[in-house]
């Protein structure tokens, strides 16, 4: 093998440890979650998952860093096409929000129930990507409160109601149900552009 | 001792063990919880403890269902207190629900969090009490949009959207924060009113 081949094989041992933790995590939950399993699931020995992550932990920042990371990307890109008033900003951040949520639903669950287990500078690691995120809501709500197109008292609270009840996805879609994704995502932006109080025009 | 101080003394081995196993499922998640550290944190032998329950999951069981119950008794509490309109039994019925989640936020987050690991049987006992509230949510959501006060797609997915949001509270309420429990239940009882698009005459 040459020098890229070899990257290239290193960088598919690494995603497929960080698949298999994800579902270890998933249905062990981080406490039970073991590195020997990890590893034995992945195919490979312990040793290999040492090589690319310090521990358990370590695993865990990443795969909750890594997802919402890509869920903020996917927010700002559905921005980019939306129009410049308060009320498409805000639809189309909780659709592509939401989007994601349904389409990566292990990830999200498990940032939803075991953050609270990390180490304080562990949770630090991820907490800065998701409060990004949230300032974001934070802005565009702002800008609806402004302009007068919205009508909540709090708006931190609101933008967090919202962000809890997109979350709620990853506990109850299902991709063989009667709704696809990008269906949920579309009610869910109404629902959250009517929590604001927003009234078409 | 005579029967009624033993009955009594037996009754608050049982709730203790109860408030330790769920401070224990709280801190530590289901899977890492053992009997032996419940039994030493409420203060007794294991013995005791399995004398009172069979297992870890009848613990978790036990829990849930009666934090679940008494969620739903507060509910139907503020229902017959509320007016006949939908719009004010809406707001009644997510307000008190609101309520008993801020207040009792361990339970409401170990519900949301560990209820995925029991085993499916188990899992049955305690979701027979959720689906009753969700049932009785679904139905004064049906009355709104047949009396023509509320304009939502899908009333099943604007009900779990709203008890997902509200479930959330337990995830960031602090009960030493800025905003009382009460203030926190107010407020989300209008995102709920706005959510499924009612517009006050």
């Amino acid at each position: 093998m040459n020098t890229r081949s070899i990257t290239a094989a290193q960088s598919n041992v690494r995603q497929r440890i960080l698949d298999t933790a994800l579902d270890e995590f998933y249905f062990s939950g981080f406490h039970a979650a073991t590195m020997r399993n990890i590893a034995k699931n992945a195919g490979c020995s312990a040793a290999n998952v040492y090589n690319h992550f310090e521990n358990k932990a370590e695993l865990l920042v990443e795969i909750l860093r890594s997802a919402s990371d890509e869920q903020f990307t996917a927010t700002r890109n559905a921005l980019r096409k939306a129009g410049p008033a308060p009320a498409d900003r805000w639809r189309a951040a909780v659709v592509a929000h939401s989007l994601y949520t349904a389409r990566h639903q292990r990830a999200c669950l498990v940032a939803n129930t075991e953050l609270r287990y990390l180490e304080e500078v562990d949770r630090k690691r991820v907490v800065g990507s998701r409060d990004a995120q949230e300032h974001l809501f934070v802005t565009i709500a702002e800008g609806g409160v402004t302009s007068g197109d919205f009508d909540i008292p709090h708006v931190h609270q609101a933008v967090t109601a919202v962000l809890t009840m997109c979350a709620g996805i990853a506990l109850w879609y299902r991709a063989d149900g009667p709704l696809s994704a990008q269906a949920v995502a579309e009610s869910y932006g109404v629902y959250a552009l009517n929590l604001v109080g927003y009234r078409a025009p």
